[in-house]
């Protein structure tokens, strides 16, 4: 690694995961527009990109998601004081939890079962705290959550008196990933919504008060939603970079995908009409899609662009991975002097998610600034 | 994360991955007595454990394989002198390959490329500096490497003059794990064996010597082998460990997976017949055994053990993952209040290389020993 940051992409060693800036700030400005069309406040979720540099970006409220307490714990310690960790708290970890909240971040933690609500309650009273509790609800993903209707909803509600309080409903309609039209995101965004403001309305008939959260959202929903009422906020993540598998569920088109791995030609082999590159299964992950073989229109691990412009070459692709080895193919015949052992390229990848997890920092390149800006990451639990 | 080592499972924070230290030293020695039943030397493939702790267990002749170099240059900071970095050099990172050896190194790099052979002297003259080069060969799996018969091999050879010099040849069978029974295995070890005294036979004859480096391995073709005759070193990895690949392709039993993810209860959903458990498509990875999904006799992504004794329970196995969710699932009916939220679990996993690379340490469990270390790894390049 050289001293000073790189200013061409020739000195960054590969691979490496670079994050276009433009196409960033676009994909965050289009959400912010699609939520206040909406009347919805934006709580994105960092999952993906679990990055203080994106998070300032695209969340100037500070109001931020987590799927890690370590990412909470990670966001507080750069100044986020109002996060929601949305994935069912394990009680071995309000310890941590607690420590956060004694420092004045506002950590919001989820849960969907009355006994880990009474649990956290209890927590609560032995350390001197409230423990502000999100209950989530299942809007037919079937994952985690309550049904809205259930009368586990009501027991939550009783267990957390004292030591806890309710702070919101939520869901997650990860289902909308099984839909490939925009009628589809339509009707689930719709099913979130009714999940959600059918639970918060029990709530309020419980005594809940009229401040709850009325939280939902994935990328896709979030586009495509007719209309939210009742809703306060949505929580989409991936639409920040966008990935392959976004693109096959009609999120976005290939302009707006900000995130992919530089990689570079380590292998020619014209006889068997393929190149080796030093991007495999750590740096791309092995994932096919959101939800596994059958859905997966794009062809295997990542379809391959120019490293400078970042356009698609042909319908170059990653047909096999191993550890750190991947394998370029084509339907077409590859012109082999094109691409010799050594020529930077890059690799849009099916999950940005998980890909991303493999690095520790973004390599951010931005059209009109020659200088590539390192940005960390927090990985991990 | 509390100050000293944990005494107990229950102080860990989940997901974390599981090292059984008694059974990680018996895969070792058993490992160490087929290398000496076949008269060659082992260099253990770092790249699953990727942690000294491990290294100086498996490795205490000093001699290892790496898959990145970061690992070279982590196991070059904790003392290791002899190290082949077994894919493809990438030209652009002959700097740091040429730091290591300026620092007294050994550091084996390899190519299967003429035009590469050339850059790479021409940088070891340019740097004052000799490259010991491991030469690829191809023995049947067909991702890289020269074929030990084309003309290619010489060309290397004559290309390395100066600069750099021929230490010997490799080859990785790695399509031996297409093969299920051990007369598959036998004959892919075969295939490498052919390939690589092949190619060192014509080395030979061409003036570089006979103290050549001749080297193959992954774990079944060296389990396997009936006979390495001609061969010096093989260099077999995921042996430490395994995982639930090896096991369906017959290199190990179930008493012999060292490796695991310690992970809990987070949510019960009767009604679905589900629990959900924080480990996830992150802490698991989405590999369904090395060579995809139509090769896959294992179900879905990992197997659920007992997190005390590490004993399977039943056929409970994780049916999906989400980033940060598995879903857990039996043929079975479930007992639920067998598996109240917090309860921990262990997690087999499918593919021991691409789950530990999630975690940047190992939490070591032994029979007889209460405390908890905790065993540093590298991950990324």
């Amino acid at each position: 690694m050289s001293a000073g940051n790189p200013t061409s992409l020739a000195e960054v060693a590969t691979p490496a995961l670079l994050l276009d800036r433009d196409r960033l700030e676009a994909n965050i400005r289009r959400m912010e527009m699609r939520a206040t069309q909406l009347g919805v406040e934006l709580r994105p979720h960092l999952k993906t990109t679990k990055s203080v540099d994106v998070a300032r970006l695209a969340a100037p409220s500070g109001r931020i998601t987590v799927s890690t307490l370590r990412e909470a714990e990670y966001f507080a310690q750069h100044g986020f004081r109002d996060i929601f960790y949305a994935v069912a708290i394990n009680p071995q970890k309000l310890g941590r939890v607690g420590a956060l909240l004694a420092q004045g971040v506002r950590l919001l933690i989820s849960l969907d079962d009355p006994a880990v609500a009474a649990q956290v309650a209890q927590a609560g009273r032995a350390l001197g705290l409230v423990f502000p509790v999100m209950i989530e609800i299942d809007s037919g993903e079937e994952r985690s959550g309550v049904d809205a209707a259930s009368p586990d909803l009501l027991a939550i509600v009783d267990a957390l008196r004292s030591g806890a309080q309710v702070a919101g409903v939520f869901t997650h309609g990860g289902h909308s990933y099984l839909g490939r039209s925009i009628e589809e995101h339509q009707a689930v965004a719709e099913q979130e919504r009714v999940a959600v403001t059918t639970a918060a309305a029990r709530l309020r008939a419980h005594g809940c008060g009229n401040d709850l959260i009325v939280s939902l959202g994935s990328t896709p929903t979030v586009n495509h939603a007719r209309n939210l009422t009742g809703v306060t906020e949505a929580r989409p993540g991936v639409y920040m970079v966008y990935d392959l598998f976004q693109w096959d569920v009609g999120a976005c088109g290939p302009d707006d995908l900000a995130l992919s791995v530089l990689t570079s030609v380590i292998g020619q082999h014209p006889s068997r009409s393929q190149l080796v590159i030093d991007a495999g299964a750590i740096a791309l992950s092995k994932d096919l899609g959101t939800h596994g073989p059958e859905d997966h229109a794009v062809p295997a691990y990542g379809l391959i662009a120019d490293a400078q412009t970042g356009q698609l070459i042909a319908d170059l692709h990653v047909h096999t991975v191993y550890q750190e080895h991947g394998i370029v193919r084509s339907q077409r015949p590859i012109d082999f002097s094109a691409f010799p052992v050594g020529r930077q390229l890059r690799v849009y990848m099916n999950h940005a998610c998980l890909t991303a997890a493999a690095f520790d920092q973004f390599h951010v390149v931005q059209a009109d600034n020659p200088e590539i800006a390192l940005w960390d990451r927090v990985n991990g639990w």
